[in-house]
């Protein structure tokens, strides 16, 4: 068996594993399922492009989920930004499950500031400063759950797609990796233009000190990373894939955060992992700053697939500055347009998808 | 198109309409959810058997669904019992959705005391003792919510069975079809053996006493008369059926509470009865203290099937017991019956159902 695969999907890596992924999932519509938290680590001053301060980044996640599901958003006034105003990634996930038409599910993993929608709730925590090495809390009866909900989506459903809003979220996962023996140093991307990786370092290294437990009992034990030096959304999303990928493809849309998500579902339940491919967006594979394929491949045979968006033709600055390496990813942007791309027989790909939201920016920013 | 209709399920009313129903979904999995709440009206001494005693009654919901993701209770010992040891009709539904491998979730429509399973938040209240005439608060939020959960849930169901997990429901249920107008008096069923129809009639007269509002403008607006004399249940309950029957077939799974769910739905939206059905067990539809058959008709033309289950045979108390007029039905019971029946291609049938039923009865009950 062999399909095109569309024009605008970019294999990055694995690209057989990629093809035979793509083999699976083609003409199928997929159960798009975003995991949101918080984590205190988002509020380190200069962590966090996922709001416009550090304070607000508490709400961007129910935000992001309210604009999936209305269009427009209702904890705050406009959509999450970036401290210099360029607008959520949501943007970009709204208009492709929008375009294609795509069943949106929420999975509270711990946030602070619950959205206006309905969401699975696992009854986990928002996460601590990771610098304290106390991140999370019951990170196994958060995971536990998530598998249960996994197992029963995966009955119903065709493939997963795993995305995720959680402000901070590149800190905890390159702490997850490292507390999970991982080189991730230098590879971690940031929703800024300039990585702040040597504060990422610090925060982590500070984490590792502060959690009172060697190397070696954290490279073995994934729950116990994740409550060192994690946040929730890792460990629900590691789950959700393992409960769901036991029957069906799960696709992590995501950048180097769902790559700490894979860690952990191989740590967890490694059977899983050849049902399992990872889709972000064009932005997170060309970082200099950063080196997604290189973690995964660290990790498992798991194909990076990338929507190979272009704003570079946009007249909206908001959107132009994603290609001079601002934001690149973030609740599934990547990940949800792939499988946009992929449900749709061709019919969406990424230049009616950059027509889309254009005009979903235009409604949702330049009036504000 | 004509099917046979399996030899344990009852058309009870609109037959030609019931056919149809089944011809639509015979032979597919159902994406089955049960709404759970709680109310305070079931601590009235005399209302509800769905408890061991009416404090405890806080649990039942949680810890039967429980019992339907691992086949036990978490959140108490054994499972819920009626005053007299009576086992919950959950243990028909777990046995049911095991045997049939049926999706199974949960959706929290306002508990006091949550379940250890992952379950759907819409971030409702529990319900107040009805005979304040204040029962529920922001029913429509809680409407609105749970129809997008079942416009998400249809996307990728074939159809969607609906229970519910609620003690003093019938009470309740009594309250919503009374303030809507319908004719409920000596037709509401109840778990216990006889009927304390007199009790509730009281019930139902303070809290309309007590509401402040007059019988035409509860009689037009049932989110009013949910918030009158109801419960966080049946607005959730009716508001996923809404989302969902816009686009998939439904099966209300209960009995009489069903009905005030029905009540519920046609005011809100009566352009999706047609895509309804109520499914419930042969002990309500010959109860001669209550009438399904009747509120359902005097709410639309949809179709009531049962099924045949029959308990005379067991070797065991608290399943004979059945057959004289305890429990009757919850958790489902009826309509998960009715759906494994109809999923299976005649496999699953009210014999085999029993022995499973049986099996876990004995693992649950007899050992405590």
């Amino acid at each position: 068996m062999s399909c095109k695969i569309p024009e605008n999907i970019k294999l990055c890596s694995e690209e057989d594993l990629g093809k035979e992924f793509i083999e699976r999932v083609i003409g199928k519509t997929p159960t798009y399922v975003c995991v949101i938290g918080n984590t205190e680590t988002a509020k380190i001053p200069g962590v966090s492009a996922a709001g416009a301060n550090p304070d607000i980044t508490d709400t961007t996640p129910a935000a992001d989920m309210e604009l999936l599901h209305y269009g427009r958003c209702k904890c705050i006034e406009g959509v999450p930004v970036t401290p210099t105003g360029v607008p959520t990634p949501g943007i970009i996930t709204m208009s492709a499950t929008k375009m294609s038409k795509m069943p949106i599910f929420v999975m509270n993993a711990g946030v602070k500031v619950k959205p206006h929608v309905p969401y699975f709730e696992l009854d986990g925590s928002p996460g601590e400063d990771i610098r304290t090495g106390k991140a999370v809390k019951n990170a196994e009866r958060t995971f536990d759950r998530a598998v249960l909900a996994g197992k029963a989506l995966a009955k119903i459903s065709n493939y997963l797609v795993i995305g995720e809003s959680i402000a901070g979220g590149t800190t905890t996962a390159y702490g997850v990796l490292t507390a999970l023996g991982y080189d991730a140093k230098g590879k971690i991307s940031s929703s800024m233009i300039d990585n702040p990786a040597a504060l990422k370092e610090n925060i982590v290294q500070e984490g590792l000190r502060n959690c009172g437990l060697s190397e070696s009992i954290l490279k073995k034990d994934p729950m116990m990373a994740v409550e060192a030096l994690g946040d929730p959304m890792i460990v629900a999303a590691a789950g959700l894939a393992v409960g769901a990928a036991e029957s069906v493809p799960v696709l992590l849309a995501g950048g180097t955060q769902m790559a700490a998500v894979l860690s952990v579902i191989k740590g967890m339940d490694d059977s899983v992992l050849d049902n399992i491919a990872l889709g972000t967006t064009r932005w997170i594979v060309e970082d200099k700053s950063s080196d997604l394929i290189d973690l995964v491949s660290q990790i498992a045979k798991v194909p990076v697939l990338a929507a190979d968006l272009n704003f570079s033709t946009s007249k909206y600055d908001g959107l132009n500055v994603y290609e001079k390496g601002l934001v690149k990813e973030g609740v599934g942007a990547g990940g949800s347009s792939i499988a946009a791309m992929l449900m749709s027989d061709g019919k969406i790909n990424a230049r009616n998808l950059l027509d889309e939201i254009e005009k979903n920016y235009v409604r949702l920013v330049s009036r504000r």
